[in-house]
């Protein structure tokens, strides 16, 4: 029965499987002219990101989505890169929305075109709805659809997402596969059903950090080097 | 300020302004085999869309999806056209996905992507967002995003749709524009600060038979006979 054939849609992970944020957000931090390391604003944003939405996670916060959490997240790593009097609100608005110009990994686009052509293809991402569908414009990325942690009001890895995603397509679980760079995001697919495949992208963290990678234990559906990889193995 | 430049965002009716839903459920319908008049049972059908609604509209039902009160209504018009028992579940489950197989309209595919080189569209409908999905990947609709009823768990004329996808792109009201074949989702529309475009559809329902059309009193800002000529008329 669990065979490929039986697979329908392929639900996308976004940062940092199929946009490098990391350099994304590097090159408009340093285009500020600050003489601040882009890469290391980077880093240090995107590890606000998890504890965030902790809040949101457990229920002890309402709903609010990841614009507002990179806003909040953004102020906090101006005063720790002691620059919060150099950027006026227009200015960190303008770099709140850098999130929604994230240049894609090389082998994205095609990759994902090909991948459309046997199986419907959509965003499962923790991203907001805007903020995916402004990235997917101005990347030339294409999807059957955009499904954010908005369309649940639950932030990945909540359950619900992944239910959710094949609910809105009136599939079983088993026919999903989420398709992600990052073992908690597979393992926590895979717990509700999911069919997986792991992407690898070693550079998401920069050359000298590892990511959320497998572990021994870990025992994915299947493994790829790209999307282009991907497409490769399952035939498109 | 209310000029033509502030647009950002298109949202899409879909039923009737985006695709010829009665062609194509009647098509569905008559490839059956079993005598019926396919225009005939596809108005029948749709006619029981509105009031199917109301229930959830006036809160008095829960949530439930397009996919669903399709399927509700269907077991209806089969016992009015007196063929409830020529089809079974397995049957009557495939005539209720017509609805994810309707085809374009013949300028739709080209106006959609003329529109797309100036502006962000979307679909705002009814449809539920795999239903919105399934359609526009079979009909080659290429879309920035999927928004649906469902999104808001609300359905169309309720205000929180009109101004709930400005709300996800960040956008005023007044940088949205519903573009749509009926009068009265534009005048919802244009009540919540939309900006609002009229699509003549003159066969929707046939040649026979006057669609939601604008009144004497409507003022709409922009009235087109297809997506084409309005995307001509917005420069794309």
């Amino acid at each position: 029965m669990n065979t490929l054939t039986d697979i329908r849609l392929l639900a996308f992970d976004v940062f940092g499987t199929v946009v490098d944020w990391r350099g994304s957000v590097a090159r408009e931090v340093e285009a500020l002219g600050l003489g601040i390391d882009g890469a290391a604003f980077a880093d240090a944003w995107r590890e606000r990101y998890l504890p965030a939405m902790k809040a949101v996670r457990k229920g002890t916060r309402d709903w609010v989505n990841l614009d507002t959490l990179h806003r909040e997240n953004l102020e906090g790593v101006l005063q720790e890169f002691g620059i919060a009097d150099q950027l006026d609100d227009a200015a960190r608005s303008d770099l709140n929305r850098a999130w929604h110009r994230l240049d894609p990994w090389s082998d994205t686009v095609e990759g994902l075109a090909r991948l459309r052509s046997r199986f419907v293809v959509t965003t499962l991402s923790n991203g907001n709805i805007g903020l995916l569908a402004n990235l997917s414009k101005r990347a030339a990325l294409s999807w059957d659809c955009i499904v954010s942690a908005e369309t649940f009001k639950a932030y990945k890895p909540d359950p619900r997402t992944y239910l959710g995603v094949a609910g809105l397509f009136d599939l079983n679980p088993a026919q999903v596969m989420l398709c992600a760079a990052h073992a908690t995001d597979l393992r926590a697919a895979a717990k509700s059903g999911l069919r997986t495949a792991y992407i690898d992208r070693p550079l998401e963290w920069g050359p000298d950090r590892l990511g959320d990678v497998p572990g021994p234990e870990d025992r994915f559906d299947f493994s790829a080097s790209s999307i282009d990889d991907l497409a490769r193995q399952l035939g498109c």
